[in-house]
């Protein structure tokens, strides 16, 4: 961003003496790939299974505890991944998943351990591989890829939320027999592709001692740097509570627990998740909050999977930008949900709005009017010239923690400060639109901070709807 | 067999005019099917499973309800169909039967409707397709190819006797699944490897009325000359009663009813499957009675899997000799079970044991003193010279019926006819052995039967222990 460098480099820095505490070793911080996650702000994730190729419409309910009666429908005949790593480059996207398994249990690539999978079909002989093209993909085109994996429903081995079907000796068996295999998908996808950006476990993982597979372990074993979402061990991000693409104000990447499992922490359930969506500041766990949403999610229809005749339901721009103040506005990563058609490809018209939201966001933000990083109580932003401005960007150093736990901005019309905003959270970052003022300098004073306030970012824009 | 036919032409055929009665239109017959399965006499069926290479001993109970973990240790690398058919081939096996699954689930072919097959394995790069091998093994040596069909069970999917486990429209939908993905099995078998001589579903298929996949149309579609053992609909052959490798005498080919299904005929369970054993003479349905034994089921094991050391276990040559007597020689067809080790092929021992049976079994039958055919009450069978006897073969015509219901066998000594057996059932076989007696003439008297007899032939042997 050389725009934001000499931006910096041309304005005054003025960082306050006072500080209201600092106890840096108590402080939570993300960890490598917490940071890299939420620096990122904006990933995809696709979804491909068996029903794209069914001819009917998708009903997770149903698709959950049905299985797709012939897998051999999966064949994607042009199938390109590059395409669709392309459309994700062009919103902007840092990152992509794939779904290497969902709820019927069909994996995407050539496991050893589940038949079900890219070796029972004829499709490309069946040889074919959409994991590794995909993360071929993400590598040629600079994006991190990640894996999801779907372990809480499968609809051809018989399991329901976790559960193998059935009684006695024989499900105790097929569940110790799925957990295994389970474990070695696991095992092959943190092998064999390289570095992962994330892993994301459907639903999360469950957790062992209930029974279920003993997943962690092995990502931590083989994929270190990768953010581990999640079981009821550990979550190193949590769901934002919606699948609307947003977090409310305030939202906290700190959380007080390791995980985010309802069983073991009931209250993450009460008052519509409202926990997982605004976090808790007084927190001990690093925890960012993902919003979620898949890009036909528009008037009525809420759509992971490709189905015929949804295009109109493929999110507005407007909506998309909307979402994007929400998410990424309110210290959340936002992920995207694509997903290609029968033939192998993202539809045009995904691709077509996905540009046009690209172009959207780098319009607003690639450009500030001016910027500023620092330490301390207050921060002044000098303009230039004395300039209409709408929009306020913050950001701490998130690296040594969510310091600032109340804040105040203002500008100097000429004459008078102007308070025009309070606020609590900025986190990683934090996006505010105000109807636009003449001002030639913006203030921050941090009024509640537990520790130095470190601001690697506070930016001003005039944003043109 | 040149000298039967030869001893046929040299010795007169002495037919009774006395007919006691002739409906041949109430007889029950077999079909095509049944009398080439009748007439084959000896057959063998090979196992072959994911457990035979698991280094464990094999427990049925425990494997039908326990998932191999690994199927990749699915591995015979030095695979050899055609040693396994010469090895049936010099037992004097005329068909020869594979496990295309098992209990397990796993399909020794390239199914495209369950993945669960050696699509999945490493092994031959996914490639192999073991049910192809040794068809073409059979048809390179003159064995007629069968496949047997387990469904009863299945390990991995979750199938205990024939239902598929858990509760809800889910297990419904998945016993739906399971029967079209039976169903579809049993239409790549039937119609991916030519024409089939018995198609064997383990422990019966039950009945699509219960639930269960709707698999008889599809064998008489695709293989009308293929004998069909078994559902609750039908069965072209029935189990003799035991895995002795025997059935008691008599042993009739009728049936009362047209399938051996025990829930809709619970007789068929009655003391110790007496009706299958014996069967009945007055059954309106033709069903012969099939005696199997796995080869390595001597002195205290019983095992239709290759399993380490088990070797001592092969039938002694005697035992085999025995259990030819009482299932060839009581109107059975008798199928061995054998089963190649972890390499890939029958092990020397099993092969050894297989070419002395088979000699062993020529050289007592193939040089009748003397034979002869005809149709009556009466059949004479003329030595050129006073001979020591102490076998007798019988045969009737049974594309006619099993027509006779009693009879007698007398011998000339010179002087007198002299009784020495009274028997009820002869069939497509009967031996009888007795104290050796020296004769000139041997006559067959029929005490009873439902139409004119017809006798295809009637020898007399002297067989040296």
């Amino acid at each position: 961003m050389p725009n934001l460098l000499s931006t910096l480099l041309l304005f005054t820095i003025i960082i306050s003496p006072v500080i209201a505490q600092e106890s840096p070793s108590e402080i939570p911080v993300p960890n490598h790939a917490q940071r890299a996650w939420q620096e990122a702000e904006l990933g995809v994730i696709f979804h491909y299974d068996l029903h794209v190729f069914d001819q009917q419409k998708y009903n997770q309910a149903e698709n959950r505890i049905n299985p797709v009666y012939d897998y051999n429908i999966f064949n994607p005949e042009n199938l390109d991944t590059d395409q669709w790593v392309r459309a994700a480059k062009a919103m902007g996207a840092k990152f992509a998943l794939i779904t290497a398994t969902h709820e019927t249990g069909f994996a995407l690539y050539q496991s050893d351990i589940n038949p079900y999978c890219l070796k029972a079909v004829r499709w490309q002989d069946g040889t074919g591989d959409i994991v590794r093209d995909f993360v071929n993909s993400c590598r040629k085109y600079g994006i991190q890829p990640g894996i999801y994996i779907g372990i809480r429903w499968n609809s051809f081995f018989g399991v329901h939320n976790f559960q193998v079907q059935g009684a006695g000796d024989f499900r105790d068996n097929r569940q110790n027999y799925y957990n295994r295999m389970v474990e070695g998908m696991v095992t092959e996808l943190c092998t064999r592709y390289g570095p992962l950006f994330e892993i994301w476990f459907d639903g999360g993982a469950d957790h062992p001692e209930r029974g279920a597979p003993d997943v962690l372990p092995i990502v931590k074993k083989y994929q270190p740097h990768c953010l581990f979402y999640h079981n009821a061990q550990l979550a190193e991000a949590r769901w934002g509570g919606s699948e609307s693409g947003t977090v409310p104000y305030p939202c906290w990447a700190t959380f007080p627990y390791p995980s985010a499992d309802g069983i073991t922490y009931p209250e993450i359930h009460e008052n519509n998740f409202q926990l997982l969506k605004h976090g808790d500041p007084k927190g001990n766990y690093w925890m960012p909050a993902m919003s979620d949403a898949p890009l036909r999610g528009h008037n009525g229809r809420h759509e992971w999977f490709w189905e015929p005749g949804d295009e109109p339901h493929i999110f507005p721009l407007e909506s998309l930008i909307q979402m994007y103040y929400f998410s990424v506005g309110h210290n959340s990563t936002l992920i995207l949900g694509l997903t290609p058609d029968p033939k192998g490809q993202l539809p045009k018209p995904d691709v077509q709005r996905l540009a046009e939201f690209g172009h959207a966001i780098a319009r607003r933000f690639d450009h500030p009017l001016a910027s500023v990083a620092g330490e301390g109580q207050s921060l002044i932003l000098d303009l230039d010239d004395e300039s209409m401005i709408n929009q306020v960007m913050l950001q701490e150093k998130i690296i040594e923690g969510e310091r600032v736990r109340g804040f105040q901005l203002s500008y100097f019309d000429g004459s008078d400060w102007r308070s025009f905003y309070e606020g609590q959270c900025i986190g990683h970052k934090l996006i505010i639109r105000f109807d636009p003022v003449k001002a030639s300098r913006i203030r921050m004073n941090v009024t509640e901070s537990i520790a130095k306030p470190k601001i690697k970012n506070f930016s001003v824009f005039l944003v043109e709807e």
